[in-house]
């Protein structure tokens, strides 16, 4: 059984001027929208994730309270649910399946939140990694609609060192043969499981691996046994057209990659009106602080705090580091309480 | 014509139990050994590096001065040149040539400098990144006959980390079904390919990508350009086999795993009476300054010395960024002169 809804987006024009026909958002929410419909909040997903993997930071007592909040958590095109290479029909499926841009799905989000809602305000948008993509999309495409913004260890823009890391993920998935260009019946797991160990440097910090956390915190039996559960697990799960596509809307980044800014990133930044909290990670390894000092430096009403943690790029990240989800769930309620 | 000579080595018998019959321990030197033999200084390479690939730090004026000193560049096994897997005969060769840890490296390049040259003190040792390596292990086995070591952005200790990121760029080269568990006849350049882009986000820092230095500094005409050029050009232009063996003598690196020290850390770094230099990158995202702090707190006569610089990993390497290997040289002519 379902446990999420799909909005029928009709045939959808995007930006790389392909058409995906007949496309879907699979979307789920929690809590009621209230009369006024100013109770709402966007969360969309992360590299990967679905909506069900956002739920972390959803529950009674925290910032993203049911009980109070009308939450949606739309999933990003190309995740396995809203349309995507794995369930779209020919001629559009597999490796055919058109190239989206966080731009487009920031507008098709839009469209749910309008069209199937009405919804004219929102609270707040907050994301983690591409869900801080997306979330910096909104604050910048819909500036007089969204009030705050909270987008944690994610860019406005793909760095071109992020970029050459996620070369790297590609690489490894596309060398394995059983890949076929994309037109594979059966996933090439060896690709797969490769791509999941160069994830692994990345994802978390040199002093995450210095300190045993893998073992300490995260109770693996050994270094391999961690390799092999939590990462090559996390993309085994996966499709791996899936998988490029989303790594193709990360590379290409950009939130002022659009006719409302022309590649202008200062522009796009500075058209930010949202209330913003960014939130690095200490030691995150693609996208560090600097990266959002400079962002924050052009957006007029932001502030930077960084979360000083081992976790890398996992602080905010899916529940594994409850400290650091305890110190992004008080900095949410307090931007929602301004 | 040969530019090295070869050092017959005969049948060597290895830490992993296995023997590498008639082993060959290819060498360069620079300069004149003096009548006393006190101008030595042995220079190892470091990964995927042949002798010649050492010579940015070798000139009259330099540290490395021909003109003062007798330098040694002994080959690293698995390199292609000394005893390798690409070079070793039946039933030794490819995917069966033994696994060579530097400590067997070491003590063969001992044997070199003693039975073939008669020396019995050594003024300097210096080495980048594996050559690092293998500088630590110079001290740590022979410490009556280092006087000096200045190991550069490397590690006495292959650090937790740090085998994740060489588990990635194994993967990565493995993925290719043309790899062949290592019975190819031609090489897997799908799988060498991959595993340089994964390198590649590596291999500098994420500074240096911001900054454009690809394209200012190195003069690449693009981000992609320098990637097929620069990363993919390296590792193309060796042996799949070869590489995978000092990637496992890499990740395994470990100056206190050997019967001198049974494991003991801080017993091997206490035992280098020479006197140290230390100089990490601050910007190293695989050999981070903190692991150089540990090793010379316990190291009794070291300096750490971090070079300020945007170039990671490639802060002294193989000439790319002439501050910093000035820098360098300016330590090596100080630790010298002492």
């Amino acid at each position: 059984m379902m446990d999420y809804k799909l909005f029928d987006l009709g045939d959808v024009k995007l930006q790389s001027g392909m058409t995906i026909p007949d496309a879907k958002l699979a979307y789920k929410t929690y809590g009621e929208l209230n009369a006024a419909k100013d109770n709402v909040i966007v969360y969309p997903t992360w590299y990967s994730g679905q909506h069900y993997e956002n739920e972390w930071l959803i529950g009674a007592g925290k910032a993203l309270d049911p009980d109070k909040y009308f939450i949606i958590v739309p999933n990003m095109l190309n995740n396995g649910l809203s349309s995507s290479p794995s369930n779209t029909p020919a001629p559009y499926d597999a490796a055919r399946f058109p190239r989206v841009t966080a731009y487009d799905n920031v507008q098709l989000q839009w469209r749910l939140v309008t069209e199937a809602f009405g919804i004219e305000k929102i609270a707040l948008v907050t994301g983690w990694s591409m869900g801080a993509l997306q979330t910096y999309h909104w604050g910048a495409m819909y500036p007089d609609m969204v009030e705050r913004i909270l987008p944690f260890q994610g860019s406005a823009k793909c760095s071109r060192h992020n970029f050459v890391f996620l070369e790297g993920v590609k690489a490894a998935l596309q060398a394995d043969a059983a890949f076929l260009d994309g037109w594979y019946e059966k996933q090439p797991v060896k690709g797969l499981r490769a791509a999941a160990r160069v994830y692994a440097g990345w994802g978390l910090s040199q002093k995450f691996y210095r300190d045993h956390m893998d073992l300490d915190a995260l109770g693996y039996a050994s270094l391999e046994d961690f390799l092999v559960s939590f990462w090559e697990g996390w993309l085994l799960a996966k499709d791996a057209n899936n998988l490029l596509g989303m790594l193709w809307t990360w590379q290409n980044g950009d939130i002022s990659h659009n006719p409302l800014f022309g590649g202008d990133l200062v522009k796009a930044l500075s058209a930010i009106k949202a209330k913003a909290i960014v939130m690095p990670s200490s030691t995150d390894l693609y996208f560090p602080v600097a990266d959002n000092e400079f962002e924050v430096k052009h957006m007029p009403n932001a502030e930077l705090r960084v979360v000083e943690t081992s976790w890398g790029h996992f602080a905010g990240g899916p529940g594994t580091s409850p400290d650091d989800i305890e110190v992004l769930d008080q900095a949410l309620k307090e931007l929602l309480a301004s």
